[in-house]
């Protein structure tokens, strides 16, 4: 039995497997490879696009779900730990789906399940599977996962999904970064320590129009009230927003990238312009999510 | 592809056809005709009996069901707009199911979302499958959609499924119309002008006693707490209150109706009387809403 | 049409069917014999096991299932009577498995319904499916439901789940039972006057120690923040907690029992020990309620 808590728990075979099924899914429809399943999704925070997708993943490859979408709809509410929690509800279903609002708490409930666990975001923590379906969304786009300049915009600090993407890219040869910010936004020098030490090839800068011209991909981040104070909200929320003009910038076949959800940070009018690649990318979550559980539960 | 925003959304063509649907599935039980499908239930709102009605109807038609039921777990509370939600929920399913507390909010869903929308009650908007089952109801008790007197009663100023089904009866011959109310509760003038306009005969007065004799249906309504102020509640709550004297007063045959939820503007004495059609009137709502969505996602 | 409010609704003939199907399902796996069916869980209170045990034992018979996790999202913030929303839920449904914060719900409900109710705890009231699955546990560590001696621990005088368990196992030869709290907390007279005058054994203490040699199960409970006062609560919370050295006290064989959830009562530390039955426990709630609705369903 494998957990799945962090993108490094997942080989380059892995990855491979996941995406060449989920090319199956999208050329052939699903299989009910999940029939006799039943998995349970766990979200302890705010989740529309993550548990959502997991659930019709899971129904559309023939499983089914038992749902938590409110702590305070369980014994949570009475003092009991997560690992109780989890231990109890591992011995009901097949795999475990959790979202949880502490760091570590996917691999304090992986120590204790009887069956998988899935890390659907902890916090700070991780969330492989977004990380999952960012690389397959480029390799859809761009038809390639290697060789591509990424420019990485905004919230650099504390946003969860380009912090572990940009690990996940590391491990593909000739992908050049650009970490676009604000300098109290900028990327921590955990993961630019990790990249030196690879050798990849990346730049920190503010200037975010000297990049636009040779970026393949541009990864746009939501400002989150949730981790700034007000006066650093106001102060950087506006700095680097997506508008036609930025995106007319961008060279034939470049593609925005948000993990979503967004406020302001991409302007509407961008939505229809063919840079605009944010929809398409939330949309291949479901069918990357379904691919990777049928595997998870396959091997 | 097509949206139900409102009840102009269906022809009599379609109504006709839903309606022998439903037939059929009363009679025969339900068919499969939603295996392969996934529905969103969308419920940024509180809701019972029309969530649960549409996802019973799914479940029996062999579909399955994503939902959500309480707005604070989503991203909503990240500032995500209804548009965004719903464009990405959109990618992942074959229908969304919205019950959204602003009028418009149906109509703003359809313009970005890539499945048919079924407005499940939009604020003081529309609610167009509550007088779908409505109709279907007044046709299985009365053998009929033309040639009867109908008699609204109580909050008609608010009341969004009273305004509705008297737009949808329009459509029928000889249907005669009588509106009861408080003067302060009356049927708004843009009801009364289309009726004029449309040569429908209707008559307002604040007497019930003089109007009872003579009606096939009388349609009770809730006063809403949630648009009267605490006096205005307090003077109007109890003043056209139905119980066993009221409905001795109704010919053999007649009907009393009501949306639900109810307060006390029907005595519980009144529930065993063969004038008491309510509960068979929401029980009708799980198959004519299974038999619309049947309809709606094969044609 | 049989309901399930109190565990005097279940005869000793539907709990040896009920027993040999749980049997069944764990030697053979599920059946889908709740196919065609679709089940209600109304919960009207947080819970995590006993709502998820029953989901998932639905969804492994092959039904569906319909959910209310949050009396907020329901029209009772309208208003609506606890009768009036079983009354409409019932005629979609198959049968509604209900909790709800008020002693004696469970039969209100049940005498509006057009389905099976199950009662999934009503309060102070009673919460039949866990003393079921309580005594299949003790079936199934100790071979046998007669001939042993039950200690029942700590929070006697509100803890639903002992008070239900004693009443059911004075229905077996030789169950000899000992009541260990504080005197504030002691099991109460009515229960304590049933034993007596069906001729059971039983002893009060508030000595641990001197009882646990003998002990076959020890039933651990949680202090109820709910039902104490503040001064009560830390008075005591710590008096009877199980650790090791407590677990080592007992006699080859003899098992720790706890509804769950838990806080500090057992220590950790005595999870992984051979006594350590409270998971198991759990973990057998969900067969023994998919057999208990697959026998309610088709008898």
């Amino acid at each position: 039995m494998r957990h799945l808590i962090s993108i490094t728990d997942l080989t380059t075979n892995d990855i491979n497997a996941i995406f060449q099924r989920t090319d199956q899914i999208l050329h052939d429809g699903f299989q009910p490879t999940l029939a006799h399943t039943v998995i349970a999704t766990l979200f302890f925070e705010p989740s529309t696009r993550t548990r959502l997708s997991f659930e019709t993943g899971i129904l559309r490859s023939g499983g089914r779900v038992i749902s938590v979408t409110d702590p305070a709809a369980t014994s949570t509410t009475k003092g009991e730990t997560l690992e109780d929690t989890v231990r109890v509800i591992s011995s009901y279903v097949d795999a475990i789906v959790l979202r949880y609002p502490e760091a570590g708490a996917a691999s304090r409930a992986a120590i204790v399940s009887t069956v998988p666990v899935i890390n659907a975001g902890d916090g700070t923590g991780e969330h492989p599977t977004q990380s999952l379906y960012d690389l397959y969304t480029i390799r859809q786009a761009l038809g390639r996962t290697d060789h591509f300049h990424i420019v990485c915009l905004g919230n650099l600090k504390y946003y969860r999904a380009t912090r572990s993407l940009v690990r996940l890219l590391a491990r593909y040869p000739n992908v050049t970064m650009t970490f676009v910010s604000a300098p109290e936004l900028a990327m921590k020098t955990d993961i630019l320590d990790e990249l030196t030490q690879q050798g990849i090839n990346y730049q920190v800068t503010t200037n975010l129009t000297s990049v636009l011209p040779t970026a393949d991909v541009v990864y746009q981040t939501r400002m989150q009230k949730e981790w700034l104070s007000d006066t650093e909200y106001q102060r950087l929320k506006d700095q680097y927003i997506i508008t036609p003009s930025v995106a007319a910038q961008m060279k034939p076949g470049a593609i925005i990238m948000h993990a979503l959800p967004r406020v302001n940070e991409i302007s509407p009018t961008v939505d229809s312009l063919p840079q605009a690649y944010y929809f398409k990318q939330a949309a291949l979550g479901m069918p990357v999510r379904a691919a990777l559980l049928q595997y998870w539960l396959q091997t």
